[in-house]
């Protein structure tokens, strides 16, 4: 089967860590292609970033025309845009945020989800709310570091363990990575931690290899019907 | 004091309808300004619409050279963007969703909301949960008339009439208009419902004005700071 | 349009406090009359004053004989008695504490409550509860002072100050003033936290005057009918 | 031990039904002593009655001298008043509201309430929610009877029937009598429903024995301190 | 009337311990028979205990051959098991975990649970959610002591004592022993912290002696029917 | 890999029907081994059985002595045991129950659970919750059907279909086979309903398989850490 994996910024180089992820986690028969849309913010980081993101995804799928596929990985960890894409593909649509969450409550009575800024975390809370995976959600705490920081590994896993730290007091017993750019960190950090963690980019990819593999679709028999017929501009041009 | 008054999809008829609920509500030194994006759906129906809005109203904020402005409205009702618009503006910031709601809160010890299609409920549901005023909405109801199809007033008033009585069923002391293209409708159906019916155009007009003659604005003291400084692309070229 | 603005003590002084904060707070066709009650305790800090006020200040508007009222606000923060107002008089009824809920909602994602004594705490959290703006309450917190030490400006503002902190750790971006008697506070306290300060007195006033303005009164279909005709004593004789 | 109930309401021949009530369900050491308010509404519907009633039943504690007693049962369903009537007394306090809660939670999952009037639904609804056992209440639902109506025990009886099956719909496995006025009513509806129904007086009566045999009286270490000492006007004189 | 009281491990002596306490809380006309089960863990401390536990002790309740009684009490704090037992028998049951949360409840705005291991806090906070009365609980905090360490009464009264003061700080008014094996301990923590303390095993006998004084028992309409007629093995053989 | 599934009753042919439809959803590198307890109920069916079968689960899987297994799939729809389970074995624990609901939340806004008898309703739902994923249940209803009832095909799948459309009408957007035993019926009711039907053994086996895949087990960190050592007795001998 082919997955989409759409990155929710304009950074390429984050597309293929991404897709790097993505491809670790996936079974031997899965073929995953990585998008990275050609408009919206070189990283998201607030609701702006994350309401122009939802656009830009929506834009890239609905232009795609590359091979068939499969399923959607949308890999923006706290991002808009998921019930939007499930409207407008027929195949299952998978968000990393919800992903990583539906795994960890699997693994724990509690878990926490550590991120990048401190701004994310109501994003995050919101989404995991929406997503009907909140109540057993602990904690959501930032690192302080930017998107594109995230670079520097050692830097990052010390801030990561730090926050992590703050999620066990608030009594998470399984961790989250809170953003797609922490992908391939679990490893590391779960080894430090003796504790689970949970990377949404991979947790994603194995959902939506479920659901195709159980012949599971988004539902159109309610709130995410077909878009409606009519008129939209996409660009102003 | 100039209000800023965004409509959320492209149809220049409904922004001039609502400009003139917005008008009729606005006290005697507030100058309306009507907008509407130069991009996006023709009417927001739908999550895709609503993301697809959200990114177009955040352009036209962005992007408007006009007057200085006190206060933004969003008038979609139910429609994403509202905390993006937060970030990006210095003034404050009134979705009509969660601005009906405030005032119903003050009206009934419950309240219902009647719409326009069945498939929005979802989205009135999750915005005003996430506006912290979920607790008290009995129930969101549809009419099964779209955006585009409220020109037909006596259409659009027996509707509304025949979903009010559900949601009275259901423990709604007080209603709202759940799409700005219905604004002007509430003097009519108030009368034959015998309660209170609440126009979030109206509404958040006079929340806008409150906010602005207390002197308050949105908080930068956390979820709502300012924009990143970052590369962001906002339409391919 | 007239207001009355009822104290919810027997302080002559701190209705005259508060009517100085809401005439700050009204536009200019707006009248302000203050109430006092003549009976009731001489400051409201605990369930049995806030009962014994609820019946004082009911009284106190069932025999008001001044000149005809468009609204009342009730400025009691956290005290009993508004559903019995909404079904005794027919204009809209304001309470400071949901005024002050309802405008913070609009500032921030999460709002916090500073008030005088710890023992009022759970009165304001239920009577936010109640009133349907409970869910982004991220605190409320006492500053140790009760309501006739308000007084001394100096020890009001720096305890004021310490408890703030504590809200913003709890996650508080917007805070609001809780207790009429700290009307006036808000500028001051605003510009040391950077924060938006919401004073209840001020956006009941403008919440009543939204409610005038568009025509909107309380909900006779439900909860708030008019009481039943029946023998009450209000007094022993 | 000597227990002291209190109606809720100024007419004498339902503080005897209600003594009556809760000397049929008090053990063989109790002595109930009943209390009529000396002012206060002829019953209690409404939130009007209900802060009016909470006053005068203060009041009535307040000048009580007649011989020490154990506890307070607080005779009103739905009715404001129990946290005062904590601050203000050494002895355990309960509310017949809250009392029947208790109990129905341990004889279903869920359990319902039949009240009077259905202006009254939202009151009961909030006292169980603050009392701290609203989450197992499947439905509040009125016979549409007022409380003085009760007389007529035939059509109570049938009024409260044919409410009680709304609730057992609604997934109610045990009944509550929704009103202090019902007391005795239990046995004959109970055998007709086929459920148990819970009677609030009886409930409070055999809680506050408990409290009393178990040496537990309410905490002072918080909510419910001894009230302020201060200036109190309790009537114009 | 006769109330059977089961010890939710195999440790004859707790049964004994559990057995005075009840007896100390019992009326006058009340008996308490202990029951040891026959299997089943020697301590109950996390959830595979209580399965374990819960299926031995309805496998008590189902071969007891003693004579008839009017009531049980479930002396396993966060155990499992009592819906079971509601469907066994006929007679009200009560759960020390449920009923030490009602009467605290009845004296304090919140309360707060001591228990023995951390890892007993989940399965508590669960127990309380479920029997309807988890709302107004500020805190489940363990001592670090395991159930059959509580013999060392200093030191297991130190150890309250310390995780008193965290349930206090978090809001709690009254206090409730998180263990079976802890009754005794309330009087002695309770002079000391200042606050109520109530103990799950005397609030479970007066409780049940409420319901059998009312003439009340388990609901057989819903939830709680009588197990369907059905072939069980209850051991291997 | 190799899945151990456990049945949670004793009867054989229902263990071999699960083995079937865990086959059919595992992907070709997973070996199914059926497991089925030699005590407990011969179907769940109430909380008597469910806690009967909980133990009996445990004890099956503690005494397993096949070849090593890398997951545990619990085949009781909403039954109890799985935390249990988590603290028993070193490897990933999946029940069915949470598994579809798991599934269910990424193919629609609500959810809806279809089961047998009315009875279980209660079960599933308190399953749901404590799993963290209660929040976007429609509704859980029953067919009336007895779990060995579920062999006549045709009866069964038009009591599914009746029920759901109670689901439907109450909000689900996708529906859930609330038994194990009604592995198989998901593509025909799918269809005819033309909406998503999720079975809850091959979403359980997709998740063990998933969980396994990235290399992720129970977290030790807290709630389900080993069982502490101690003496228990699993029979009476």
């Amino acid at each position: 089967m082919r997955i989409v994996v759409t990155n929710c910024n304009t950074t390429q180089e984050m597309t293929e860590e991404i897709v790097r992820g993505a491809r670790a986690a996936a079974g031997p028969g899965t073929t995953v292609t990585g998008l990275t849309p050609a408009w919206g913010p070189e990283s998201a980081e607030g609701w702006l970033d994350s309401y122009l993101s939802a656009a830009a995804v929506l834009d890239t799928l609905r232009t795609y025309d590359g091979p068939p596929y499969d399923a959607v990985v949308l890999a923006g960890f706290g991002e808009h845009g998921r019930e939007g894409v499930r409207e407008l593909v027929d195949v299952p649509v998978v968000d990393i945020t919800e992903a990583a969450a539906h795994l960890a409550c699997l693994l724990g009575r509690r878990y926490g989800v550590v991120t990048t800024l401190e701004r994310s975390r109501g994003q995050i809370e919101d989404s995991l709310e929406l997503a009907g995976v909140g109540r057993n959600c602990a904690l959501v705490v930032g690192t302080g570091l930017g998107v594109l920081d995230l670079g520097d590994a050692d830097r990052t896993e010390r801030a990561f363990l730090a926050a992590a730290e703050k999620a066990r007091d608030a009594g998470a017993e399984v961790l989250v990575l809170g953003c797609a750019g922490m992908t391939g960190l679990q490893r590391a950090v779960s080894d430090k931690l003796g504790l689970p963690v949970v990377d949404g980019v991979g947790a994603a990819v194995k959902l939506a290899e479920a659901l195709v593999g159980l012949g599971l679709t988004t539902s159109r028999g309610g709130s995410f019907a077909r878009p409606e017929p009519k008129r939209r501009v996409w660009h102003v041009t």
